[in-house]
């Protein structure tokens, strides 16, 4: 279907929201026309936040997250451990683990996961800085905290091997049955690790 | 839950797309994120295209549909049939009618419906031009093309209150099932409707 617009300009708008993914042209003629529904201001300023976005953000140079400055808030920050380095993909997973106010280490952000079928190699991802650090000897600890899918494990694997050979202990993040999850629901894999890494009950006492 | 974002640039940007309908935090990030991984130029036009989008919009001057220019496509066509108006909410109507191939008159964009529990009332809808067009005496027939909802009826009864003294025709889409559609899955109201509206077969054989 190719939709007739009445108007170049709000044709344009469309095609860019209908550029980003999970949104269609429906849903993106939607979201235009809610703008056009608001304040001149409103809409400039969304319009300068994108342009102010792309030009200023910076990644901190120690572990490639986004931030405001050289050096992240947390690679900046003298309460965290510098010693633990916890491998993510993004900083999606970055937030995630932050909310949890679980940990206290520094991060890494590969940025992308080695995916084969979509073309991402292991030199697609930030893997000098991390290996510099690593080189430096004051890491202690490399926790690989990637998705549980095929490409987080080839990931995995592949820095396992790069780095088995330093001086470093290297985690990964525990499986197991998620909390408030129902026993019969749980898939078999999960289930099985949970009783191969079963823990001390006294341990689950004190989280 | 209160997300701790690593840069204000990056929060400010997440921001603005959540303000919109139907996006939360979640999609925003990942609007955002995607945004950062395309180039500058991209994302620069992403901004621009908003900016000029709400400073040089035109509403059509004679049905008040979005356009480029002080008179829309469709109204400033000679071949469109300048006598019958179609009224529609807003502009997707238009373009779902456009869409049919089927419709060879006028518009006239109301922008929104009467909805008191919106706090929307006749006085928010664009009939001063409406009623100017009428006033000329060159429209034959007014087509009310609203949503069947409270507020589309409504709205349809206050129109036809305003205009059932002039001199035009004024008509409603037809309801039906819908075409293509099984008959033991039709609701109801829409199934008797069509019972009652029944069309010679003929009919229905040329189109």
């Amino acid at each position: 279907m190719t939709e007739q617009f009445p108007s170049r300009l709000l044709e344009s708008a469309v095609n860019e929201f209908a550029s980003l993914p999970g949104i269609g042209k429906k849903t993106a003629l939607r979201l235009v026309l809610h703008l056009l529904r608001q304040d001149g201001a409103v809409v400039e300023n969304f319009g300068n936040t994108l342009i102010r976005l792309k030009d200023n953000i910076i990644y901190c140079k120690s572990c490639n997250n986004i931030s405001d400055t050289e050096l992240c808030s947390i690679c900046s920050n003298p309460v965290r451990d510098q010693q633990t380095v916890c491998v993510v993909e993004n900083i999606r997973d970055v937030m995630a683990i932050e909310n949890t106010h679980q940990y206290k280490g520094i991060y890494h952000v590969l940025g992308s996961i080695i995916s084969p079928i979509d073309g991402i190699g292991p030199e697609d991802l930030t893997l000098d800085v991390l290996e510099k650090k690593v080189n430096t000897g004051l890491v202690s600890e490399l926790i690989f905290a990637l998705s549980t899918t095929m490409e987080g494990d080839t990931t995995n694997f592949y820095l396992y091997k790069k780095f088995d050979n330093k001086d470093l202990r290297i985690t990964t993040l525990a499986r197991g049955v998620s909390i408030g999850d129902e026993l019969e629901y749980t898939d078999e894999v999960t289930l099985g690790r949970s009783i191969v890494d079963r823990t001390p009950y006294e341990d689950s006492l004190s989280k």
